[in-house]
């Protein structure tokens, strides 16, 4: 295999993460939402069971090559992201 | 908005999860095959410079709401995972 064929490769890695970007953006968004909602209803946004039933059916849909120990990790820093964004929300909205 | 509603915006949460699954996994395969290639060069696979670059220009990428924050976390973590794999392979080989 040639550098051409290495580049190629690299190519190939840096659009496949501006698609998990911008999917991830997508999430974050309908998070967002369903955040807003659970707020209105006076729920607790973080849900442990929601996340864990998540996480399973992740697991039932892997195909690899990644590991379900290392996509359970990944996933995990992405659940986060979604209430870490929403209580940075809430507390600009307290300091208006 | 009644639950139907969150349910729905739960359902599309599921999907996007299994899309972002999907993708990992083929950036995962490419991240492999790249791997072979480095090996046979006798280059180290780790290149801190290289990651530098994904994480620029995925910062340069983000359209939100992920903060550029978040987004290194979830892309060290993902970049972290092509790394174990490779290791992974690596030791079984040496264990056949």
């Amino acid at each position: 295999m040639r550098q051409s064929d290495l580049d190629e490769l690299r190519g190939r890695v840096n659009e496949l993460n501006i698609k998990v970007l911008d999917l991830i953006n997508e999430r974050t968004t309908v998070v967002q939402e369903i955040g807003k909602v659970k707020e209105k209803q006076g729920v607790n946004r973080y849900d442990p069971i929601r996340e864990r039933e998540m996480l399973n059916s992740l697991k039932e849909n892997n195909n690899g090559p990644l590991s379900n120990g290392v996509l359970e990790q990944i996933f995990k820093g992405i659940f986060m992201s979604g209430l870490e964004i929403q209580e940075d929300e809430q507390r600009n909205a307290l300091l208006v």
